[in-house]
Formats: structure tokens, C-alpha cells, sequence
């Protein structure tokens, strides 16, 4: 929540810099915690004329537009506001606010084997503090610095996540996590989980060294293929991802969470 | 396109009337064709206390809130003017132009069995001058009124769905006009799609008075396995609904358009 506090901060803060102009004449007078809009200019991204953003973003939410590498260049600056912003928050907690509204309608047997499966990142953690030094996805995905960042365990949760893990909590759903995050990343996560608010979960299921290489669809299908092969119903299934959400098994009903930096396949 | 520059003219007066104030002391000078945005009362929709409706609409657009017979009352202006003004034809263009890009990208058997379904209703064909006159979506669904506006024949094209199919026309690939209208429309229904600009087609799918009281998810799954059974390789799918989408023998991509105004099953 300190977090998010600074977030908002920063957020309410930015907009004194135009995006259009990166070299303003004076330099900045504060000092940003999180950061600092970077120029138009750099690394990762492309140029795309007449792109509308929102749309771009509304494309990706809805799986039309997939595949892709690093957000459009042009777009940097409306990811890093809309993610710092208000408008994240709000979407996200609109789509918990439907699973909540959907879990509660449910009348589940009592015998232990109702599960949600959540994703991790961008779905229970939120890497934004990383992001927000990478340029919210114009960089190309940088797995060392990324993985860095992973074993640091510092993520805070996504705040209207965690609000749902509870109460699904309280109407007897058990969490499983289901992360493409690799098996030697098991103790670093769950720290990190349990240090932000997610204390107990049925199970913690990250890839093995044998599903290196296999695409997040496929990975995500089979791990939940064997939880319902072990008898476990998937009442819900959230993420950030479509590939959270897309293949087989995908639970009775899915929830996308918004995540306009960067595209799993 | 007549009446998109109508619309979009409707869209540069309609700010004049703060959405928050219908009983303006002034009578409004000007008669608008379309729409005039309607107070916040009367028939349909619900409060939502603290709803942002760009929250809501992105919900709807990914399949989070599902099942809804109305708009939100609350929503009624926002919708109002999303779909009159800029954004709801930029939203569609990067549908659009996502789709092309994908139909370009293949290298198709030139045997004539390549087609991409079009959904009609929000699809190929706009009811915008329908929803205008009933509250875009407040208003619940009205069979006889709705009907009445499909006998006519007046729906526009959306004007990037056309482009679209010209364009795929142009790559070999036909249409196939996939639609929820019952079989007692297509007449005026062909007549509609010719006089708007889809000249051409190799199937106008209608539902059968048999399959009154299917779902559209399972009407349509049925008619596209029939297709693929037909020897028609489904190249695309486009459709403003998710139940064009979903289901079985979906194609090998598909495409969601906007549509926040109604959602079918």
C-alpha cells in the first residue's frame, strides 16, 4: 500500500513534464522514486503513424492484437501514465469486482477441492517498480536483469488481487499460483508472496526445467489438466496474460486483468 | 459514409449539452438527426455506485462482465458518445488493420476454400441509427422495434469492416456473412449487405426457424463445423460478440470489434 502511495505521488507529479517534450529547458526540480518519463527515443518500440494508444491498448486487452515484442514507441508515455494512474487501479479492480460477484453466486461443495488459479506476475505481484525503469515494455524483455529483480523479492501484490484472494478465501476457494516463473525461482516467490498478504495457498506451481521452451499456453493447459486430474475443480482463473487463460482447462469462468507492457505467448 | 459525416457532425454539437444537466434552461437550438443524449432516468440500465465506465467498457470488451441485458444507466452518455464520436471508428481501425495485416501474412492454396466469417449485426452492418434512437444499450432489447429497423434496410457499413473485406476479397479470400438474424430476414438482409457495398459472398449463414432458442455460441459453432466440413478453410473470424468467437471451430484467428452497446450469449 506504501507502494501504491508513492505511485500515486509520482503519478500526480508527472504530469508536469509534456510528453512531448523530454528536453524541457529546465531540468526537473524533484527527484522521482519510481520515475522519470524517458524521451520518445531509445531503445525497443516503433514508430506507428496515426496510432491511436487507447486503441492499441484496447487491442491488446482483447487478444486482437498479439505477438508482439515491445510496446509501440509512440506509446511508452501513455503506458507509463496509465499504469501509474488512476485507470489501472479502476480497471483492475472492475474485473475482480465481476469474479468476486461471480464466486459469490456459486453454491460449491464443501470437500477441499474448489481452487482458483492465479497467475503471478502482473496478476498477484505487480513488477511495476521494474517496469517503470524499463520504459513499461518499449525495452525488449531483459531476462537477467529481470530475473535480478525476481530473486530480489520485492514485488508488491496488486492490491485489488490480493482484496479477491481473500475473499475467495472466505467462501472456501483455495489459490492455487500457476506461474511460467522457472522452478529455481520457487523460494524467492513465495517469500515475496507471503511477505504481501498471500499467506497460504493450496499449491505453488512454477516450470520445470523439462517445460523450458514450452509456450505459456501449453505449460499453463497441462498444469491444469493435472490439478483436475487430481480431483481439484477450478472454480476461477485470473491473469494478465491470454495465454493464462486460453487452451484447455481453463476453469468455469476467466477473468483478464489489464497488462499493456508486454505480450506472453 | 453520408451518414458517418452526420454522425460525426452529431458528435461536434452533442458537447454542447453537459451530459449532467438534461433540463438546460436554454431549448437547444439545433435539431440533431441522430440522438439527443436522454437524462439519466427512465427505462433500463442500473446504478452502479462509483463505476467508471471506461472500466466497464474495457470489462465488457474482454469478456469480464458477461451476461448483462443492459447498459449501465450511468454509462448511457459515455456510451453514447463513444460510439458517435472518434473513438469507437479508431478502436474498429486497429481491429481492422491487425486483421489485414494477419491475411497478408499467409500464404493461401488457391482452391477457393479460404474464407473468413463475418458476423453482420455491429460487424459488417452498423444499427448505430437504431441505438441512437434507444439509449445505446439503456434501453433492454426490444424484438419488435429491432425487427422493424431490419426490414427496413438501412443499416450503413461499418466503414472499416468494408475495407477490410474488399481487401480480403482482393487476397482470394470469400466471405462467408455468418448471422444470429433468423432465416425470415434474409431477404432484406442480402438487400442490406448489397446496397452498402458487399457485393459478393459465398454463404449468407442465417439462423434456422429449428434453431430458434440455441445460443448464439452454439448456432454458430454448429454452422462453422458445417463449413469446415464443406472442404472451407476458416482463415479469420470477426465479430463485435464474444459468442462469435468462442466455442468450436472458431478459425484460425479471430478478431474482436467494440461493441459496448449489447451482449449475446
Amino acid at each position: 500500500m506504501a507502494l501504491l502511495l508513492v505511485l500515486f505521488l509520482a503519478n500526480t507529479i508527472l504530469p508536469i513534464f509534456s510528453e512531448g517534450s523530454p528536453q524541457a529547458a529546465d531540468p526537473p526540480l524533484i527527484h522521482h522514486q519510481i520515475h522519470l518519463l524517458r524521451p520518445q527515443s531509445g531503445a525497443g518500440g516503433s514508430h506507428v503513424p496515426g496510432l491511436s494508444c487507447l486503441s492499441w491498448r484496447l487491442g491488446v486487452e482483447t487478444n486482437n492484437i498479439i505477438g508482439w515484442r515491445t510496446i509501440p514507441q509512440d506509446c511508452e508515455g501513455y503506458v507509463g501514465h496509465y499504469m501509474l494512474g488512476h485507470q489501472y487501479r479502476l480497471d483492475s479492480k472492475a474485473v475482480t469486482y465481476e469474479a468476486l460477484l461471480y464466486a459469490q453466486s456459486l453454491k460449491l461443495p464443501n470437500d477441499g477441492k474448489n481452487v482458483w488459479v492465479f497467475d503471478v506476475d502482473e496478476t498477484s505481484l505487480s513488477n511495476l517498480p521494474y517496469y517503470a525503469h524499463h520504459g513499461f515494455g518499449v525495452e525488449p524483455y531483459n531476462a537477467t536483469l529481470f530475473n535480478k529483480w525476481v530473486m530480489e523479492g520485492k514485488a508488491p501484490a496488486l492490491p485489488e488481487s490480493l482484496k479477491l484472494y481473500s475473499k475467495l478465501l472466505s467462501l472456501g476457494i483455495k489459490a492455487v499460483f500457476l506461474t511460467g516463473r522457472p522452478e529455481d525461482q520457487r523460494s524467492a516467490t513465495a517469500t515475496n508472496l507471503k511477505k504481501v498478504g498471500y499467506r497460504t495457498w493450496e499449491k505453488l506451481i512454477l516450470k520445470q526445467p523439462s517445460e523450458t521452451g514450452t509456450t505459456a499456453v501449453v505449460y499453463k493447459s497441462n498444469a491444469r489438466k493435472k490439478l483436475e486430474e487430481n480431483g481439484y475443480r477450478i472454480i476461477g482463473n485470473i491473469g494478465d496474460q491470454w495465454s493464462d487463460l486460453l487452451g484447455t482447462n481453463t476453469g468455469n469462468r476467466t477473468f483478464k486483468l489489464p497488462d499493456p507492457m508486454y505480450y506472453l505467448s
